[in-house]
């Protein structure tokens, strides 16, 4: 069994690097939106011509970032979302609703302050973890029954 | 045509309100979740038992609510999320992807000062509106034609 | 909104008439398998032939049975499945995994005693119930948001 | 033709080696859940912290065990349910119904004592064994037309 | 519960009425094929203009005959198709794959001395039966539970 | 058999009331885009406010009316679509790509003229009409048998 | 591009082996059911156990073929039915059913005195062909963009 | 990550080789249909016999195209679809509809004369683009977060 996994979420924190490395052992791909916020913002005009209009300009950004998310989605066994301190994160849980419904198995990942503001999103998940060494855990009992300790 | 509308996301204002009543003369029926907010956060315990643990409380009512939404998301046509200006709406946004990976035509509300955030969100959407009377004049034009003034 | 509701599992209790009657001020439509045991084994035989062979008797009967069984789940918003205290109950559980399947919202019914045999079967739930009228608790929340009590 | 095999159900004998060994000279490859009992119960409390109710300690064990058993009966050509003659097995019936849904070809295992509980189940399959000796053989057949003897 | 029933297949005999009028009590609808055999044949000339070539006289034919077949089927709970002991019959058998890959309970209805050829169709069935009131039979039980005598 | 047709294409000729007045006995309902020319391009700038790009004045109001547009091909049975002598008509071939995928089937309407480069897009029909009282009687003959003369 | 095809229907004629050394020098890999007609009929009981009844003693064979019929089509990309002169074939009808249901692309070959009986089932196909040699230009053409000649 | 590219559309420039060789360095497998303009046109009756009917001619060719073009699409995971000067490109727009559809990632590739037409189809994309060395560059960004310049 090889388990192909996205992660999703928050991008200032070094989350993604601690479950690659943490997996690095397992039979498991790792696919994640492009985690450079400067490049994720101008990604549409930098490409397809610049707009006066702020609201154009992101819209194309967030378009070209789509075709990379979905992809990345839609080829997931398990869809990992983190959701961080800062910020609105309104993607992340937009991502999550998404793999919902395409049927993924979703872990979702966050601190004890965001359970009740989560509790819909948790709800669809078949883990909530507080960390990533957890996610790890579940990759590792998934592909190989063993469990920590 | 008779259009299903869900009208997801923010539940402290009267926007349901004025769209379900500017649009009392045409052929759409509306859904919603239970936008009790007391009743929306404690169904599961009040109907299956208490819990002593606040993230299962939390766990069991969204479980509930959830036969809601899902059957409000999956019968409509359109569905619409708002996004106001408190708390996280990270439902709100969960709702949204669910939407689009089920293929609903998309309709987001909410006012500019959001539109960074939500740019993702945005860009799954046919139509992003600021103001209700706008999500009236869409249905009114997709049902009938006619345009404003 | 209306709810179509199908109740599978246990035919040896009144259940189905505590939901139904309890109900019986909504909006939900209940569809079930034929309760009667008898007519339920032989059908199979009674309409198309005898077989020698038991193995093929019960077949037979099945298989016509699932024409119905299939029908009510296809056609559910929420499947309610109940497990008793008598029998092997098998079908039960696999309507269970049809319904879970198709995107069903599930309702399982049982008592305390069975709850570890239906770990696996509770977790693909949106409410675990122990009594019927709190089936009809739920019924009520999702289509009118008023809470017991 | 490559065949991938989901062998679900009973663990407590050696029916998957019989069929694994059985099979070794055959372009198949297996998946099967945690045979690990005490892993399997504990998976959930283990990796993502401990609960005081046991309905919830089986809950998360239950939707950890759920990331394997759904990739494995989604990525399967054929599922294999074994039912043994211990425990009430609900599991695995569960898995019969979801793999019935989702279109796999369905083998069920089982001895003759079960036949009438089962029928449901076995009138959902492509075949129905005692044996897991005949599992191979079918597995021979559909890959390489040979019959046995 | 309502049944939606397409009857396929031979057009010689009067066996849709011997079944229709047969249900006449029973809450089901009935699709079935144009079944007069000329109109069939020719509609696509006499609609969309003359061909030279016999093969795209029956083509258009064909494809206009199918507007109203795939409709019938789509929308069918049960497709009932007719065997007789005149001509190829190979759109019956073709609108029994069409039906069995869209999941639609069948029931194929044949004479005894049809058994061996049509025994892959039979085998995606969920009846098989040899006269139309075994059909009228099978449909009163699943819409009331009764069985005949 | 109750028939949902949806009409895309030509908006400048009057041969949508050529069908739905040569239909009225007919057991059928029909949709369409938006035919109003100027209200179809500004419905999205007269709703949503302003652009000064013509792009995006032009892609606001693509959106809107795709609202339509897709539910109308969604819920279709029978999409017809209707190639004229002027403009490049890409949306009428997008549309009738769109129902293709969606396996509805498709009525393509044209002169002879425009065979040649239609031919990919005819292939995927069912019919090929040139006049619109063809698509008449073949409506005709598919709710009722009955063909022409 | 690689294609996979399946080659269902006549077994009594080496037309698989002629499209199978034709395409040799192709990127195409070829399924196809059990062509042993003593095994086919016999595989159920061989493996199964007996049965008394022919009807059960074709069944469980039809079943286990099934297995494989069912992996090649809904692997495949291109379903090729093959009609010959002998026997019934409505098994080769009810696959090229299934594929067309599946939306793969159907290529039928035949005599041209079979395209009367034949003409719903071609209707369906992206190509009819009275010869081999035929198929393998239209896989060498579909894979290359060469001609024959 | 692997994207998989179909190139739809004009067939008298060279984008196909202008986007295929920038993006020789990534990880993309390109396809696309036959471009050379009398084969595809020819390639029915070269293989299948002639036609004395032109219509006729251009169907079969067009059949056998599409087994190319449906696989093409079906298999991809980005759909470039490019609008030239010349010709009326009907079967462009129909792979745009059967893209989006599908549920593909779009970019559609034209100059600015033609934004106005093309506006439902643009509509649908992720991009829009006007130069082929402007999709490489999304391919780019996408696989690797790396911007131009």
């Amino acid at each position: 069994m090889t388990l192909r996994v996205y992660l999703s979420g928050e991008i200032h924190t070094d989350w993604r690097e601690q479950i690659t490395s943490g997996a690095a052992d397992l039979d498991v791909s790792f696919d994640s939106p492009v985690t450079d916020h400067d490049a994720s913002d101008d990604c549409g005009v930098a490409i397809l011509g610049a707009e006066d209009n702020k609201y154009w300009h992101d819209h194309k950004g967030a378009m070209v970032n789509a075709i990379r998310t979905r992809k990345g989605i839609e080829d997931a066994d398990i869809v990992v979302v983190r959701f961080g301190d800062q910020y609105k994160q309104w993607n992340a849980a937009f991502d999550a609703g998404m793999a919902s419904a395409l049927g993924k198995s979703l872990i979702i990942l966050h601190g004890p302050q965001h359970a009740h503001p989560l509790k819909e999103v948790d709800a669809a998940a078949l883990a909530v973890a507080e960390e990533p060494s957890q996610v790890v855990e579940i990759l590792r009992y998934v592909l190989t029954g063993k469990l920590p300790g």
